[in-house]
């Protein structure tokens, strides 16, 4: 008989957005008359741009003519794209990244649960806890993960570096060597922000250690202040250690568009091993492109109009976010997040659990949050808001909670 | 010093596809006055249908307006386009396949490449010889695969299949027992076609044996004649052996689109584990859903209107496939494929190599086709021409050809 990767399971429940699912299309069965609102997933509501729109409905028409019609993309993204991104992501922000060290993709959890794949099983992880599920979830699946701990929701190999109210919710290095470690900031769950000096630590540990740094900035956009790097690329020797993985989702509104990159500089090499040549060839194996019309979306987000455009949504969304921390405030709640970030995470009131909180706030507000357990052992008593809603049903939500 | 996963290193050369682009690249540069007909890689060049077309426009106009607009999409793909798939591909041909044991995604390379992630990594597979590369390709980056012989062009591990004239390109039962099962049928890249008693025989050899089958129906679309199974569920016993994925390209000139889908059924269980769920749970931590617009697209091909417009594409391109045929065999080539298939399967004359008769088709007839030893030991001596291209480039290669 065939044998399966028993690794799968040691995965513990379902993922945590698939179990909130579940109990918020319970309650919405037995409760049919409470309409509930949703500040769970970071799932945005406001349509694309009108530039992103153009752009989709010109590509759509090339596909019908004989003439311009597109088949198979380059593995690793068209040039109109790539072209784009290195010099507005990048050589904007003084980052000398080249078109050919970035790799599009169709989405930043596509990314973020692959790139594992390019290391030994035998390498060890460090996350930040709370984190992405993503990030730990994949490296469970490829049996880098060890055993599942019930008690302190630990896994036995992953090396887990807290962040709290005491450190602001930036990691200190770990005092164990990792082989690998995961960093997002703007950070998803907690919505803290690292400084460039900061950064520049982990860089230099990184280096100095021979460990590789997959730095996901995701909520880049989200960036309000000075001093904030919108690239691990910004960092002095970044480009031997670090992969940046970035996603079209948050600031052009791409969640069910689909369209995503990854930075691989041609420097960053285990011994005389490049590993852009070995995400390339990945991407030649197991990948057949991004779709071109919505590489024309990602595209248009890098015209003028388009810069315009998506800072319109980003805006709109840190409006919410700081109509929800300001109110949070004023309930009397402990509140981080929402400054660099569309993410608002709160202290869960009258030491309640994370998931206590959850029904809690389902049942007596119908509002849906994430619990901060569910991103890792140090998001336990914490409870995540995403700003991503309308700014009728955040106000909504608010004075529910205010009611409390 | 973190390690990286060194499979990737013993993969010899690069992906079969890169090379033949890189020489045709090399061969463009030198000779400009030289245009060069493309009949290697499996790329259509006729433009979407349509009513494909009215549906991305429907669909993208629904991006467009907060009261339409779709975020993130359920994991597993829409409703209406699994009910659909449910509906038009299985039930209408007696197999009883419920639309929640499908699973939509962005094609089939990338399920092709991503489905042996559920499986232990000391299975052995088994592939037909000549075979598609990604099957073996993503088995040897998973460490299935053993060493590489380059005297072979065999890997130690691996169960090879051959499939030649003397079984009309159907590969025998294996004489040793594998664990996983590749099979494609239509074929790539010999065109062959299983009968439904062949195929029958294969389910009740996986049920016996304890072997799962991971069956390729990218081409199904091209069968024109009875008794040819369309879906490997049209065999009893294949829901408790087999695993199907199927693709939009071939048939609806999905290639820069990008959709497909993977059929896993319920019954599938490795002792009393679902590879339904594994599969679940894949797709819920490493995958984020195919675009909305795209499965709105691949819904527009159940239609009335969209089957038959597919079926003119179809048509299309089979005319191409029984000129190219009928005209090889008339220079006296021996040639295989291209009646249930948009692959000719022709023979080197002169005892040439695949690769030389490449290099010799590229150089005087400045035509490009895929040598069929970059497919598996047993293609040497082969090659393959696609049917994708239009009728009057490959009516112009022909004419190149015959002077030969």
């Amino acid at each position: 008989m065939y044998r399966i990767n028993d690794c799968y399971q040691k995965l513990p429940g379902s993922y945590l957005f698939s179990t909130i699912a579940r109990k918020v299309a319970a309650f919405t069965e037995a409760n049919p008359d409470k309409p509930v609102i949703r500040m769970g997933i970071g799932d945005v509501t406001q349509p694309l741009t009108d530039p992103v729109i153009k752009a989709l409905h010109k590509a759509v028409d090339e596909m019908a003519d004989g003439a311009t019609f597109r088949g198979y993309a380059p593995d690793l993204g068209y040039a109109f794209l790539r072209d784009a991104i290195a010099e507005h992501d990048f050589r904007e922000r003084g980052c000398a990244i080249e078109p050919d060290e970035i790799f599009v993709s169709d989405g930043a959890k596509c990314d973020s649960g692959n790139i594992q794949e390019l290391f030994s099983t035998d390498n060890k992880i460090a996350v930040c806890d709370p984190v992405y599920p993503v990030y730990v979830d994949s490296n469970v699946m490829a049996g880098r993960a060890g055993t599942y701990d019930k008690e302190t929701g630990c896994w036995s190999d992953v090396i887990y570096m807290p962040c709290t109210e005491e450190n602001g919710f930036i990691a200190d290095l770990p005092k164990e060597r990792p082989d690998i470690i995961y960093l997002c900031f703007p950070n998803n769950p907690t919505g803290a922000a690292i400084t460039k000096d900061q950064l520049q630590n982990w860089v230099d540990y990184a280096n100095k250690n021979g460990c590789v740094i997959i730095f996901d900035a995701a909520y880049e956009a989200y960036i309000s202040e000075e001093n904030i790097p919108h690239s691990i690329y910004e960092c002095a020797g970044a480009k031997t250690c670090a992969i940046e993985i970035r996603s079209f989702s948050k600031n052009a509104g791409f969640t069910g568009v689909r369209l995503g990159y990854t930075v691989i500089p041609k420097a960053l090499k285990c011994g005389d091993v490049s590993l852009h040549d070995m995400w390339a060839r990945r991407h030649g194996t197991k990948y057949n492109g991004a779709p071109y019309i919505i590489q024309r979306a990602g595209e248009a987000c890098y015209t003028e109009e388009g810069r315009a455009s998506i800072r319109g949504l980003v805006d709109y969304y840190m409006e919410n976010a700081r109509m929800i921390y300001g109110s949070l405030k004023d309930m009397g709640y402990t509140v981080y997040g929402g400054v660099n970030s569309p993410y608002i995470w709160l202290k869960t009131p009258d030491h309640m659990s994370s998931w206590e909180f959850f029904d809690y706030l389902l049942e007596k507000a119908n509002v849906v949050g994430t619990p901060g357990s569910g991103f890792g052992p140090s998001g336990e008593g914490y409870f995540r808001l995403t700003a991503f809603g309308t700014h009728d049903n955040s106000k909504a939500a608010l004075e529910r909670m205010a009611k409390l």
